[in-house]
């Protein structure tokens, strides 16, 4: 019998020409033209100048991050703006387009004002100006930032929500980040042995403030100055951010301009009145750090309409805050059976890696998933097993199974399995 | 002697510390602070709102492209902008920063109306819509690419132009490119045996064209649609360029309306009037596709000034055409002695490579250099070296070694040596 999902299935020569050609990807009066189509008018006059900054083709504009308002009667500029995932390729999310989570809007920060303070249970308070920070050695590392409240479109409804990928799990976004190591920082001023934690606190309106603990940030934490080669986006935290791979969204302090290191969590407003999880026992965890194993389809998914029956390629991200994705399943039985995506090299730690898969489409009525397996053999849960672990209306670490369903008819839908 | 060139010196607890406290990176002032510095204005309202599309921030403004006006008396639109690598970390460029070069501007296409057609040496021309070249698998992988005049501020001029790293070395950029296998599609057409060129043609004014040899065609070149995760921006071919990764960047020929295959090179007016490279004996090279091994210190680099003596990181690009850079040594007096930098993982084939290394600055004049080897062993040459091989005023093809001179009183000069 011959598999609808097959990784081989473009890649032997001549394959990927019949199932191409069978599946009406040329269509045959245009196999047949044997002159270049007419010249266009965008050939008959000289085009636009050279830019100082570019952006994207006006073509394009319905690219763009989406932002749910109002959000609700929280403090000005609270809220979430989501990557476009449904609509982007690879690995990196442009800048313009990297996700957003404020709690009091964007600060405009003068880099020239600006102040790091390193406290508390250190041998010497240091504060560092942004020109003394760049004197620090630097490193870099493409990492995924995902907010912890992603995709609880799938949990704070009973009913599917029919959204775009991007709109239910696009706060999510991939960037090559630069900066210093935290661990400089934390040696220029001298760790005291007491102090077990941290406090970062952002120079937003909120004071946005989470206790990490202070193993984290020796380790692989770094102030980040750059994001995929220029210096921080407002939104993601200009001048300066905290960045703790792998690590829950809203720990990543932005705009950060103190660190506090302590020998408890401080018990900030973010980390007691938001950003736990309630269980059925009526309890709340508390610190859920880890970001769990977790994978979504993004094309075909919501919004996209398959053009008949034939070859398609799946394709989508997989991630793991505790280190590699190891492999991505993928059914198209909604969960029934299973085949092995291919991972697109090079597979970074922490980061987000694409899938692909070939999948012949029959015209008829589908169900597609995806499962994510990391290197410490953690797996991605299904939803109902996902939903046991809380009480109802749990809004934070969703990493369960998406399921778009194909219909007969073309179309794409979010269903509950 | 304590060596001023020293990988580790920033690596070894309380090394990095001592070597940063004596280099006046933080004021004594400053670290007797106890308290939070004063709480600043913008934490004192509201900030901004989300953003469909985000930008950087006011203060990052002198961060653009260098566009040199006018060019010359050629077409309009004709010319070059460049990378402000001296401002930049990591290794991806962002796309509103990668550089330019245009024959006739930048065409405005409506991706509806663009096509891409595939005939001459042929089983079957094809015309592809977007919408056929989005059925077929894709493929990601980050490279560079480099126009063949980059650094020629170097070559053309008697004296070294005292421009910023980027404005001299800013015709290279690297981005994950996103697309189709070019092979893919001309398997879907039929190569005839007696094919082993393609001329590939864009959709500007210039009609800018460019023969490859169908052996790279088959090889890794690629169909590109998307750049750093979104779709191309105008100014690199929107919606589809051809990329040749490690080749001349003329070749990867923007805004692809057209591949013919051919029996032999077509000699468009892009390969014989420009992109030939004149030698002494009045012949010129014709088809230098390959980018020679390069690297160049971005900082500290003219207009950065240094800020006192100390230790500082010197960090810079290495790449090459021909695969991965497998070495990268910097000088500190003028290439009489070298050590070998660190390089920041991963190291990917045909792209960018940083590389770092502590500095120890003593308040003297120094000439900074860096050299690359790459994984066949070929070595960046010296600038008299390179010289030799061409006629005076050769433009291409320049991946003769930068100098830096730091001068006594901390300012920075390009020097020819």
């Amino acid at each position: 019998m011959k598999r609808t999902l097959d990784r081989r299935a473009f890649l032997a020569r001549g394959a990927g020409v019949a199932g191409a050609a069978a599946a009406g990807l040329v269509a045959p009066a245009a196999r047949a033209a044997e002159s270049p189509p007419a010249v266009p008018p965008w050939m008959q006059v000289p085009g636009k100048p050279m830019s100082g900054y570019g952006s994207p083709s006006r073509f394009e504009e319905p690219v763009k991050r989406f932002v749910l308002q109002p959000y609700g009667p929280i403090a000005p500029g609270s809220g979430p703006s989501r990557t476009p995932l449904h609509a982007l390729e690879g690995t990196i999310t442009p800048n313009g387009l990297h996700f957003e989570r404020h709690h009091n809007g964007v600060p405009e920060i003068d880099p020239a004002q600006h102040r790091l303070l390193i406290h508390g249970l250190v041998r010497t308070p240091v504060v560092f100006t942004l020109q003394a920070l760049m004197r620090f050695p630097r490193t870099s590392r493409v990492c995924f930032i995902e907010c912890a409240g992603n995709s609880n479109p799938n949990s704070l409804s009973a009913k599917p929500p029919q959204l775009p990928a991007g709109t239910i799990h696009g706060l999510l976004s991939c960037t090559e980040w630069s900066g210093v190591p935290l661990r400089l920082l934390l040696e220029e001023a001298g760790v005291d042995p007491r102090a077990s934690w941290l406090l970062a606190e952002g120079a937003d309106a909120a004071a946005m403030s989470h206790s990490i603990p202070l193993e984290k940030a020796l380790d692989d934490a770094m102030v980040a100055l750059y994001q995929n080669g220029e210096r921080l986006r407002p939104e993601q935290g200009y001048p300066v951010r905290l960045l703790l791979p792998g690590w829950l969204g809203n720990s990543n302090v932005k705009w950060l301009r103190r660190i506090k290191l302590t020998d408890a969590p401080m018990q900030a407003k973010d980390e007691t009145s938001k950003y736990t999880d309630p269980t059925p026992d009526g309890k709340a965890r508390q610190f859920t750090f880890l970001m769990g194993v977790k994978s979504v389809i993004t094309q075909p998914s919501v919004g996209i309409s398959m053009q008949g029956p034939g070859w398609y390629e799946i394709s989508g991200l997989a991630w793991s805050g505790a280190g590699k994705v190891s492999r991505v399943e993928v059914s198209a039985d909604g969960g029934a059976s299973w085949r092995e995506a291919a991972l697109q090299e090079p597979v970074f730690s922490k980061s987000v890696t694409r899938f692909r898969l070939p999948w012949q489409w029959k015209g008829e009525r589908a169900l597609l998933q995806s499962r994510a397996t990391d290197e410490k053999g953690r797996v991605q849960p299904a939803r109902a097993e996902w939903l046991k672990q809380y009480m109802p209306q749990q809004r934070y670490h969703n990493n369960s199974i998406q399921t778009w369903a194909v219909e007969a008819d073309g179309s794409i839908a979010n269903v509950f399995v």
